[in-house]
């Protein structure tokens, strides 16, 4: 690697033209009705399922997109053959020339931040992640045992700032006498540790994570942040269009990627793509790839790139 | 299991006669040390020593405690064989008839969260916990997946409330309007779900992290949050006292764990054990182990056990 995270991730951007990056979130229900497989498998059995469908999305969209964000939790689920499963389908992903952002939300201090950031950010990761998820309730000295390791080695963080779930506002919107909410105090910190990161693109290795189903946050979040990149999911099956993330961007149609998962990956079920069936379920997810790359073309600036 | 979290571990708390439990934290310093092993190992060896390790650790304090606390980063460091020793000593554990409470701090939404709760509560947990540390930061609304699992095999969930760490206070605290705190508000869900599930005991399967570092705010939340067992790290090598946990407990004593984790693992280096040597290390860490019981003892309520 040979240039920081921010700015990686500017040149993945613009050369594939989208800030779309496809969620890998392989959900057992999902891939055990593409593959015709038990419900209740063993966990050897599922992770190497898991396996084939993740790597199997990867080949439908690697010439579209510049990344993927792999969700750690539908791996670890299936203990440690998952989390090996985790670490091949890593490895294929950064063969087949994408980033690859790891959302596993980790958050601690001290040496057990350490710990972690070790096991994703570290030079001798055994789940190399571009950048990973890290959750921001411990406080600001949560932060540096990552960033600090992230930086090291070109990597990146994105901190959660405000989530894309119903009840996200419940205690990151609590507002302090000042009016100022929780997740802007961190967006705060975040925007700090962008700016002294920033390189050539004018963004840094630290970014945020901020929901897409909150269109009025993502804009005021992105004039508040401009040093920071935004990780956007919530996309499609969790209920925010194109048009919601417009906001996410700056004027040059960069700033943001945007994660779309289960309309993607399970497209060979959904209209307009169940034609193709299951037998043909890459067709599908490729076209359902290239049909959100269009509606964010038309929809946001990011079709300036 | 026979009954719910919360009775199961007020039952072998006042059977120990003691709140302390003891936190695996396999440092790989200290672990190096102790083994006079590389620096850089491969994962598998380091995983192999830090097995070793924890097990030896269960041996020498598996008679005189309820618990152990079990702090996932430090084996997922290692990655896949990391996480496999993670499940033998968790398994080593429960057949010396340990708690384990399972320190991951995990924490997402709707399914995602699921997956988490499968991996540590569910019925084919790889990694069975009798309880798990959660991260609130996203909402009310990580709870549900994790609760309703650990609740249906009588296991338990800690969630962070105020932890131990110095900048803990920088948006753990901010406080509203009314001059309630983000922290206090999570305790009044917390509490709420600790009612809802309290069994014989008084107690119910959702408890909070709240850190011995802040005595106050100990003692505050004990009696804000009367149905839930608080967790309360940091005793030792992270500066507090016996006499700063005091406050955690209820009239009779009950009501909190204490963990205590480096300066009862790496006690051989420590004085007044130090005499044991490396050779000996498990009589020094139960040494203090007995140390730490006494402390609690004698300044404590949990000394009425």
């Amino acid at each position: 690697m040979s240039a920081p995270f921010g700015d990686r991730l500017a040149e993945a951007v613009r050369r594939c033209r989208t800030p779309l990056v496809v969620g890998l979130d392989p959900h057992w229900e999902g891939v055990a009705k593409l593959f015709d497989l038990s419900r209740t498998p063993s966990p050897a059995d599922a992770a190497e399922a898991v396996h084939k469908f993740c790597t199997g999305v990867i080949d439908a969209v690697r010439e579209l997109v510049p990344g993927v964000k792999v969700q750690v939790a539908f791996f670890e689920r299936w203990g440690p053959p998952g989390m090996e499963a985790l670490a091949r389908v890593i490895a294929h992903a950064h063969r087949a020339g994408l980033l690859v952002l790891v959302d596993a939300k980790r958050g601690d201090i001290g040496s057990t931040a350490t710990a972690y950031a070790q096991a994703y950010l570290g030079p001798e990761a055994p789940w190399p992640a571009d950048a990973l998820t890290v959750n921001p309730y411990l406080g600001p000295d949560t932060f540096a045992p990552f960033v600090q390791l992230a930086q090291a080695q070109d990597r990146g963080v994105f901190v959660l700032v405000k989530t894309s779930n119903p009840e996200s506002h419940t205690w990151q919107d609590l507002t302090d006498r000042e009016g100022t909410a929780v997740f802007e105090h961190i967006a705060q910190q975040v925007e700090q540790l962008a700016q002294s990161s920033a390189g050539q693109s004018g963004y840094g290795s630290v970014g945020a994570v901020v929901g897409a189903t909150y269109p009025e946050q993502l804009a005021r979040l992105r004039s508040q942040m401009p040093h920071a990149w935004l990780l956007v999911p919530g996309l499609g099956a969790q209920g925010a269009t194109a048009a919601d993330v417009a906001g996410a961007f700056d004027s040059q149609g960069l700033g943001a990627v945007v994660n779309c998962a289960r309309a993607i990956l399970f497209a060979w079920q959904r209209e307009p793509f169940s034609h193709w069936g299951a037998r043909r379920w890459q067709r599908a997810t490729e076209q359902a790839t290239r049909f959100w790359i269009e509606q964010l073309r038309q929809r946001t600036p990011g079709g300036k790139l």
